[in-house]
């Protein structure tokens, strides 16, 4: 019998990607979704190409039914989270948090770059912190919770880090890394929300090109904490003028010890790093990775480069900034958490062209 | 047990797209994908997007596994289909073809239009047209064949033909319609074509609109069969920058009789008529159809509008050019054909954003 | 000396580009623009494409430096034109109004289609219609006015009215056209404004086509005054996703007589038709009009066809909406108005590519 | 009395924008415009955006009015370029050399990356490299000799190069700028040249985005040296689905010593650095440049930000590729060669939107 799962912050981009994902998942029955906004439109008012295949309509936040839910997932802001994912939690559903709230370790970090208070900080200790390839341990560890009828809280990670720690881990944990790692990133327009402004106005988004936040983005202490690299990593993040898709190139300078490595050594390398990873493919030396190529999917393709000269090592990942960047990597996480097996339901190949 | 499929000239964006639809389709096992030019050539190496998801190579169209399948899907030009398909039959093999060869009823039609001799005209009067909304029976007809073990041909409608007609035909077959119609259309840059030209350049298609082949589109005299609007049908292509996607606006002059119908009337009248085709959805009085929702899917979307004074009707039609007009409805057509379920195996849902 | 000229409605699109075209205009220094939603911030705040080329910043619309200029460009809504324009005629200034408030002939019509009261409708009578190529004597008559030292006013045609009109005037005017003329239209999104909105959000707007307001669209009484169609013309306007750019495609059902004329006699037709007229282009047959072939320039391109069996000649021109469809025709009728020379000023050819 | 200039290429993208912006300039009459592939079309035919507006047809390369003419502009491949030079200039014709040819200093670095001899290595002794805002004292010393009568040949700087350096050189040439810089640049599809290819086809180039030639690409030794940074830049060209534009990101790691220095002080000495220079400007901290906001013009926009956790430097510049990053420099050259006045005949301003 399948889980009754729940939306909330439905209307959003990532909320509607869940909806996506979980309509043609075969072990989820999807009963709730929920938005402030438009509460009473039906989803295919907002969303029309869920026209003749979803009849669900939006209601609030605190729909009670969502405490009916086996698992509720959570597409709001920071803050908005965590002012309903501990009550959900107490009525023992188990919460898969798209937002910033639970994914940072320390508090203080939390607070000083979202300038706002942590209201449930003893929730960190307890949560799983959400990209599977890097961190299996604790989704394995409250896989065992939910599988003895506990409910669990998943912090997943956000789409920058997602897509360049997946591209720098296999180099940063074996060592290589020596000194400061510069990340140029680019997210298409999704990446900004679905909130009408002039930045994503088609008129000034489309044929542009530009950097945004340089030296601010709240992405960046998240990847420093996955990454270990405290006060190393210069994020600049641009936006391009695509719908979805997420690029980051990652260089890294290469410690003294790692500067014989050759290219193929470095790809094999990988290889084996995510061997065990279903969505990972590490591309062959002289190829490259493209937003298209991922586009909808849950896939993370890594395309890698050394410049010898300087000791430089490039790598550069592509993902989809709503799936394998938000809604995706939580059904992902879901499937470990209820053993579902890691890909189920989520969609194997992108449109080719 | 599944059933063998191939693809015959599996390069072309059409054919990459029944990749992508087999692949994915319970009932079917892909084993054999051809391209003469791309022989030898992983199909990853054209279609990253494949890349962890499938390990077939290109093979030559004269590969002797075709006659191993149970299907051969082929997205050839016109001519080269007609070159293949009578061995393929010969050899109990079925064809769903998607090109032109086999569509127009009448010989001297398709001579005049295609400007190529006609090789085995024979097989026009046993095929089934491939448009199961409008033509269920020979569908039908050729199932209980397939029933029977015997090969059979589907010639696939094209795109502009299906979207035009879905839109069309319950106007037109309920005789509400008196006089020349115009139909301008649209489709993204697939519909002309992988071949790399000026016109598909990025920086020609881009940030651009046009018109082309006026009055000397291919698929005129096949709309005309269809609708049964000899010498009545003015068709305008255009040229919009998008990947996919194809919208049909429709201009029907009213008979006499039919101008008192009221825009209610007309909705429910295409509902009544599409109430047993799950592809179709006819949008409420008010709403129009957007190219973005049906793209990936085989779905038809159809908005109505009334212009009184002038006693017109305008149906407009969105789909995929690549899905359901080819791709998606040739496999729509092999479901029927098997008795698969009519939407089994095909994507049910738009990326909503 | 150069004139002075004042832009009121400047933070809007076609104000913006208003600020381009009279920024590079010989005989126009501007010296005031205004905004009530973005008073007192700097232009290139808004439109950072002016940095390092004009230093104005926005003031409110009630600015009276306005009556210290010599004319004055509206490019505010309806109503919020004749709001002012009767006060600055009053003060001895010229205006040039971009909306719609003093298009229309027929108080009623106006009143019926844009839901509002006309406060000037004596204006009505002395005003002049602002689509040259058409509508020379008006100009003429007030140019006479100008020259003798008083303040004129210009209601600009709009952008559909004046890519379809320039299309059908020609076939129009000499009685060719008999029963229904069929008008299918795309404008980039430009077109919808600069406020953001769901329509206009880049995830929306981009990969997507899509019709709206069918039948409801109010350039359609302007367009039917200009051909002399009334109830004759049914009109669908579509959405592109490009900037700028509009393609009008026009179908007009042959008189009997009409049906002998070859393609080439109808270019011909044309051709002496826009003789002496600089900005359009008639294109020898089998060619057709691209809109990137015109953006950011004032001219209009225009392509025939005909189809035989039906009787019926397709017209289909391209624009610029923001400057021939709106900015430019303001600045070429104030070029006639003036007579600088009617080209004056105006961008020459388009980039390229 | 205008002088007479040729275009050698001019069916390619930087041609066509040559021969744009020579129509529009007051100093030059354009006589004079090759291509062998399209060798008696007129330019109307490949590029309809000069439809009215220049009736010149395309002549051989080896047109021999070329050397009537008082300078040609070369936008041919490199070799092509030193093929056709060192005649012209025997001639007395000045060269304005858009390719590689001329630009690097070393011959064995030349012929290094470019895999072919180099035919007239005298020519680099004294050529002058054209990149004004950097370079300006090799303009000032041929200036002396075209006012004398004398040919010269200039070496127009790469696109990449351009923005790179001008968004790098006040740190580097203040001695601020210690180890690695790292640039990640993206182009708009123009800067892959107008042949159709698959990576250029709409459909793969739309709604995508990737790196390509990491560590390959030929404008790597062209930055090390305009900048003096030898084996110290890695460079990672991506592809933009955008026509025109490139926007570098350079991140500079500081010396110790620059490491006190603040945001306001860097954009204080770009400034002082860039005062001069009409073509370029430095927005004040906290804003960032858009490749839309230069399009079409030879302006270079520069935002600048401070990491100071890893002391990095970070310079975003854009312009576009075709008119800063080509065609457009090449005339600042001439015009600076000709004493014309640097901006003389360059377009000022972008469309706004």
């Amino acid at each position: 019998m399948a889980l009754k799962a729940g939306v909330v912050g439905a209307a959003g981009y990532a909320g509607a990607e869940l909806i996506r994902l979980l309509l043609a998942h075969p072990e989820f029955e999807l009963t709730v979704i929920t938005s402030n906004a438009d509460e009473g439109q039906p989803l295919t008012a907002v969303y029309p190409s869920f026209v003749g295949a979803c009849d669900l309509a939006f209601t609030r936040h605190d729909n009670p039914a969502l405490k009916e839910c086996d698992a509720v997932f959570m597409a709001v802001p920071h803050t908005a989270a965590m002012a309903q994912a501990p009550a959900l939690l107490e009525a023992g559903v188990s919460v898969f948090d798209l937002s910033a709230d639970y994914r940072l370790d320390s508090v203080e970090v939390y607070e000083a770059w979202y300038n706002a208070e942590h209201t449930s900080p003893e929730l960190l200790k307890t949560r799983a912190f959400g990209l599977p390839e890097l961190f299996p341990e604790g989704l394995a560890r409250i896989a065992a919770d939910a599988a003895a009828g506990k409910p669990v809280l998943v912090a997943c990670a956000g789409c920058y880090p997602t897509a360049t720690s997946l591209g720098a881990a296999p180099a940063v944990r074996a060592g290589w890394v020596d000194g400061t790692v510069i990340v140029d990133a680019i997210s298409g327009v999704t990446g900004a929300g679905k909130r009408a402004t002039q930045r994503t106005h088609f008129c000034s988004a489309s044929d542009n090109f530009e950097a945004y936040g340089v030296g601010r983005h709240r992405h960046t202490p998240e990847i420093e904490q996955i990454l270990g690299l405290k006060d190393r990593l210069v994020f600049t993040p641009h936006l391009a003028p695509i719908n979805r898709g997420l690029l980051s190139t990652v260089s890294m300078p290469l410690s003294q010890e790692a500067r014989s490595i050759s290219l193929e050594e470095v790809v094999a390398h990988y290889e084996a790093f995510y061997a065990d990873c279903p969505f990972v493919s590490v591309l062959p030396a002289g190829s490259l990775p493209r937003t298209a190529s991922v586009e909808g999917t849950n896939a993370c393709h890594i395309g890698l480069a050394l410049h010898e000269a300087s000791g430089t090592l490039i790598a550069i990942s592509a993902i989809d900034n709503l799936c394998k960047g938000a809604a995706g990597q939580a059904i992902q996480c879901a499937n470990l958490v209820y053993g579902f097996g890691e890909t189920c339901g989520l969609p194997p190949v992108a449109l080719p062209v």
